[in-house]
């Protein structure tokens, strides 16, 4: 392990970006989400990442080059064609028509697609929750999570964020895999040699297993029974055929090697809590305050707060095999 | 146990209802709610809640003869004012224009609030989902679940349910409470004298439990871990504060005794499918065809969906005790 603060880990980001051929405000827009899934000692989504970036632009899967084009539909829905690019320079483009949209109308939604997403979703709706908006932020990744009930792979880990905005006070977020893990941790998992839980996942014949390597030459279980499972579909259906956009299943089918992201859609609702009530944040304070008055009760992203405080002034400890792997692309 | 045609479970519903000081309307649409679930073997929220429904109206804390109120806030947003009276004809009230709205808009919202909510969710969305539109619903009950790392009540059962329209098909609809066990699955395991599975509760000492006794005097636990319990939060922040309405710990301060249904919010958000693309049900079709070739996977509503094609001509097997005491409530 090396220690780099946390703007070394900016430019070093954006430099093997920009050396792989991704226009500047593309680069800048990752390297953003990198550092600060880093920051927050979010590693799966951090540094680890960079090499699949590459990937996708060194395979010409991934143009490096697109500008995302916004496209309002209705008052309150707005499509954001990635036009084959990263998904964060596609979200940054469609932001503010976002926001604007839920202040008028209450709420809204985004569309974004043909965009390749492999960033982490409480980094994709932390900028929308800064701004006083409760959102909710959905992608389905490539197929690798079977149905409850069932013996191989149909959705991905699709994830589901959520962000309440808290006066004064780091917001409320969460961002989990409807899989009982996500393919991230089994990747580290194996990385480090270790076995998985029972109940992540089920080998390529659709027996239980905690080998990390056959489960992911298996499927992933989803979290939670049948209840993780069926909102899992739900993820499947909403970033996927709601916004036309690819079910898992196909994206799986177009046989990526490269190791970059997928193509594939990402949906964001955002609600104005101005719109029913002026006390929305007071009564939500006396529940927070509740829960955290019971021992052993943590809110979901106190973790990622607590990381960021002590990395904005030590920086963060970077696997050096990660390191030197991604110094290797700049060349 | 005897048995009903659906025909005369709606008489006697609303008959008892109206005995009891219910207005019309409102009798109908309890009625109508009451059916469905006994059509759909969801007993749970079937004949099983009318005496509650009835403590309600002779305890004097529900407003027999609410008219309930709607109220467009901004264009994708409205409010139904329940007037303190019953959730389902608030929503009835309502629904015509949140479909509107969803039109018009793409997405839109619709908080029910001041009214007594007693029913399933798939219930009250249903007949959104039946005019093609995409619909979640979420509702905060009283007090009855424990934090992930907690040890006494904080949330709700705080159920979340979603449809999906399908062309000439059955909706694909999932409707669950984020506690392991709904709050009426652990009543009927007391009724029935039967222990609960592990996993589902604690005791009012904060240790697991398997006495359904000792479960309702304690807390029930989330599903799927620190997921479901912050799922939990999630439903208790936005069909509570985010409306204007009590959480459930506020809820429950009321000290309600009477067993009837406890006052507060719901949200209902609809998503009109046409909005972004013309294609949403062909890829999805798809997506549920992938997922009934695996042999073991159902889709969420499919066991309500054959409950209610087999009740319709053979009527339904009624519980005598829970029919007896209905009965005695006519008088």
């Amino acid at each position: 392990m090396r220690r780099l603060s946390l703007s070394a880990i900016r430019e070093l980001s954006e430099q093997v970006l920009l050396a792989n051929g991704l226009a500047e405000p593309a680069a800048r827009s990752i390297a953003d989400v990198v550092t600060r899934a880093e920051a927050d000692a979010c590693r799966s989504h951090g540094l680890y990442r960079i090499p699949g970036y590459v990937a996708g632009l060194r395979s010409g899967r991934v143009d490096g080059q697109a500008v995302p084009r916004l496209e309002p539909l209705r008052p309150g829905l707005l499509r954001v064609d990635g036009a084959r690019g990263f998904a964060p320079p596609a979200t940054d483009a469609g932001r503010e028509a976002l926001v604007a949209a839920t202040r008028s109308n209450g709420i809204a939604a985004m569309a974004v697609v043909r965009a390749h997403h492999f960033s982490a979703l409480w980094a994709d709706l932390e900028p929308i929750v800064a701004l006083g908006l409760v959102c909710w932020c959905f992608v389905v990744g490539q197929s690798s999570v079977a149905p409850h009930g069932g013996t191989r792979r149909l959705m991905g880990t699709n994830p589901i964020a959520f962000g309440w905005p808290r006066s004064g006070r780091a917001p409320f977020i969460f961002d989990f895999a409807t899989s009982a893990a996500a393919r991230g941790e089994v990747e580290l998992k194996r990385l480090a040699g270790q076995d998985l839980p029972s109940g992540w996942a089920i080998d390529p014949h659709g027996l239980p297993t905690n080998d990390p390597a056959q489960a992911l030459a298996g499927a992933l279980l989803p979290f939670g029974g049948h209840k993780g499972s069926a909102l899992s579909m739900m993820v499947e259906l909403i970033a996927g055929p709601l916004i036309g956009e690819m079910t898992s299943r196909q994206v799986q089918d177009l046989k990526i090697a490269d190791g970059g992201p997928p193509p594939g859609g990402q949906l964001f609702i955002a609600f104005d809590p101005s719109g029913v009530t002026s006390s929305a944040g007071l009564i939500a304070e006396t529940f927070f305050g509740d829960a955290l008055a019971q021992p052993g009760v943590r809110l979901p992203s106190t973790r990622r707060h607590e990381a960021r405080r002590r990395s904005a002034t030590e920086g963060v400890e970077v696997d050096n095999h990660i390191y030197e792997t991604i110094c290797a692309l700049m060349l």
